[in-house]
């Protein structure tokens, strides 16, 4: 390849997806071949070819004069030990820029494009950069619903693609997904277990959080162990049909990982990309029928009924052309769903539910109801309508508990459970008030600088939720932390703004119905 | 400011422009924080504060566990000793992001939010990322004239500004510059001693190629030093009136540097950063007079007649309302200017145009005599039009190569100069033809891989030029290299696509006139 060989050395820095390369300044190589930092370097070695980004390092400790120092993504990459020769050279951009400055132009990109540059994005061919800039152009240029299926396409090819064989009620595998952004919702730890216990196939991966204080894998872990060899998760739901574990070592849309890499520090979320992203998981992950949870209001993720239906549309477009049954569900998101936020507080709630508690969190236990009898009525025995009845009794009965046991048996029991944090700060009403809203964006905040998701323990428990009359001095809601740094943080933000929308009580009301405000 | 104190200790990394901050994943605060790789860390140090992305070490000899490692560029900026305590905590987003939001949703931004925006890039608050994100979305969205107006302000406010207390002709500081994509395009070191032999006050300073075979810096090296401190510089420019120096180090529009980082990687070049970016430098760095080099041909910049129009009339609007006088003219980019490609090579042309040689170049010698003449006539004594005869006189008397070694000795002259490649290679005519276009994209590309600028005797020498016939197997140009790789990969690329476009000359015409094509 004309490259210069060097020796590989691991570098043992973590610069999560993107492939960093480290070559000493005095190294023959770099001056000889005009590499200078952040050029892009071609890494080949026994047949293996990466692209990385090149930091220059002044220092024999990090990188000696002569070898090639790689990050951690980037010697996994290679798949070869320390010391294995390898050659580097000037990488050319990958094949596909030039469909990504026609995207950046504003121009539609056809379907063998799409899949040409999601390819390379999957090889980690480009940079932050790069990757950067065709988050952002997708964004500005918003795709056209064919351009939002070729991406979904394109997503699938390139990664690996899960069969489950399932024979049960006619090779469905059914999931549910949330687009997001409202704290506390863990339906999927009651559905998973309710739709199982109807006899459907349900193996569901989650994610674990990045901007919110908890995703599903970090509550269930609280409870079973959630990060499991994929072999072992198949023969779980062989034996239990379902799971609830975490998806993001399956190398599914490998692709979809990486974007979200960069779009998350963007805070960047467009409808295509997101249709793309979860209906790409999906379907990688072999699910045939998927309810899918839209949540709408003043602080979710979508904010007005045009909005959910356009997205909905969307949804149902593409899911519909790559053969997956689709049934999307528009749900109140004005406030989080059941007490707890962070994943001790959540893990309590859906226990409770599953328990059928009487104070188990009403709104979580009706979500969860609704959604898992969307669910079985993809069941072709199952009348329309009798999906709800159906969910209520497997949970009423503690068929759904049972089953939850079985999966979190099967998964591997935690024996010694992580505690709730014992400090605490309540946030009170500074008068006599009833609570119109609730700000889902706030109240993530908050929990998240207790501690939440990596101190489990940490988190909200919220006291008063909308509709709800508090007295002047009456507790909003408790912050949960583990250390004292951490609850001073979140007691900060809350005295900021606490995340509650008060109004005086109407004179002669003892209490404003649900959802007044 | 609640977060947690470790000691600083440099990390031998050249990150460019990017603060990166290494901590141990073992480290107390990377858990308690729960810092992830890509946070986005505050450090505060001895009143100084800096953002940085966060890198996980997993190997002590790079960062011990308690200890914070920062990035060379972070640990310059922090300006403390190693073993200085430093504070880490999580980074608020710069409070310009809403204005970056605002424009990457098509809006367009306010005079102060440009200010707020570059002030935070400069800062380098921004990370990569989201500089890209800017970078894409204002090139999406393109630019209207009064917001490339506010971001040339805003990007002169965020750095130093030269004052050269000029009593010279009414206290005008000249200066020219070229929009760039020409090789070999070497005017500046032609044009300074002209003008300033006319007394005339030019401190010129120049870039390092950057994606190109040489920058005006890179060529001036080979004869004279050009990384001069900046009170030398200025030392030098009362002298002489003139300096042909590397501008690097001047600390002028600072943000500009930064957004080139990212532009440079992704082939971006909006007319309204181009725009900002040449004024907002010419200004800094306290010109007065300005002319301005457009150069028009199918592989240049500037493809069109109306593209080279409008693009003029942007600069005219910006420069006119920061009063600085302009002078735009649009040449001829149809092909490389000269014959040399390349450090040393293009300072041979240099020298042989200011020894009058009777073989200079004489496409460069006509055109920096063409911009000398317009410079000169930004003097209020000389009458319109006569500008080009003053500089001719002070070319063919010799004046101006007196000036040129006036100020390279002031600069210090370089003793042992760098010599021309020795490993040689001829790419010939396949056919007897007539040269009708050279490519200016891909002969930069050539002399690039036969190492130059790195290599400054690395190059390529163009032996036959727009409308001359040649022979089969005549050689159209010559690489030279250091390296035999080197001269390997611009041999090969050469193979695939030489960059000229060839006719069959017409029966019976000797030779096309210059331009037929």
């Amino acid at each position: 390849m004309n490259g210069q060989t060097l020796r590989i050395r691991r570098v043992g820095i973590d610069t999560y997806r993107e492939n960093v390369a480290y070559l000493h300044r005095d190294c023959p190589v770099v001056r000889a071949a005009g590499f200078q930092a952040l050029s892009k370097v071609t890494v080949h070695a026994n047949g293996t070819v990466i692209n990385a980004v090149l930091n220059v390092v002044d220092d024999e400790r990090i990188v000696p004069t002569c070898d090639l120092g790689l990050s951690e993504d980037a010697f996994a990459r290679m798949n070869v030990p320390e010391g294995h020769a390898a050659e580097v050279a000037h990488a050319e951009p990958p094949a596909s820029i030039s469909s990504l400055h026609r995207k950046i132009g504003g121009e539609r990109l056809a379907r063998d494009e799409w899949i040409a540059l999601i390819a390379d994005v999957a090889q980690a061919r480009y940079s932050k950069i790069e990757l950067a800039a065709f988050v952002v152009a997708t964004h500005q240029n918003e795709l056209d619903r064919d351009e939002v299926l070729y991406l979904t396409e394109a997503m699938i090819a390139a990664g690996r693609r899960l069969d489950w064989g399932s024979q049960v009620r006619g090779g469905a595998v059914v999931d549910k997904h949330c687009i997001g952004g409202i704290p506390g919702n863990r339906t999927s730890m009651l559905v998973v277990p309710i739709v199982t216990a109807h006899g459907m196939l349900c193996p569901k991966t989650s994610s674990r959080a990045i901007t919110s204080p908890a995703g599903t894998a970090d509550t269930m872990e609280v409870l079973a162990r959630v990060d499991l060899p994929f072999d072992r998760l198949a023969a779980i739901v062989r034996e239990t049909s379902g799971c609830l574990a975490w998806g993001g070592g399956a190398e599914l849309s490998p692709a979809d990982d990486i974007l979200i890499s960069v779009e998350r520090p963007l805070a960047l979320d467009s409808p295509g990309q997101m249709v793309a992203s979860i209906l790409s998981k999906k379907i990688a992950a072999g699910s045939t029928h998927l309810v899918l949870d839209i949540p709408m209001g003043p602080s979710a993720k979508v904010r007005s009924m045009g909005q959910a239906q356009r997205l909905k549309k969307l949804f149902e477009y593409v899911a519909t052309r790559l053969g997956l049954q689709l049934d999307a569900v528009i749900t109140d998101g004005r406030q989080p769903i059941g007490r707890g936020i962070g994943p001790v507080l959540e893990a309590r709630d859906v226990m409770m539910v599953l328990n059928n508690h009487p104070d188990a969190p009403h709104d979580l236990r009706q979500k969860a109801l609704l959604l898992a009898g969307r669910m079985i009525e993809f069941d072709p025995d199952v009348r329309g309508g009798d999906g709800w009845r159906i969910a209520r009794d497997i949970l009423e009965s503690g068929r759904a508990l049972a089953q939850m046991n079985a999966i979190i048996d099967a998964q591997g029991r935690v024996t010694d459970p992580p505690s709730l944090g014992t400090l605490t700060h309540e946030v009170c009403s500074p008068q006599a008030a009833a609570v119109q809203a609730i700000d889902n964006l706030r109240l993530s905040r908050i929990a998240r600088l207790a501690g939440a998701p990596l101190v489990p323990g940490a988190g909200v428990d919220l006291l008063a939720k909308v509709g709800d009359a508090v007295a002047a001095g009456q507790p909003l809601y408790r912050i949960h932390a583990r250390f004292p740094a951490d609850l001073g943080f979140a007691t900060a933000l809350a005295a900021r703004d606490a995340g509650y929308a008060l109004a005086a009580p109407v004179p002669g009301v003892g209490e404003l119905p649900f959802g007044a405000a």
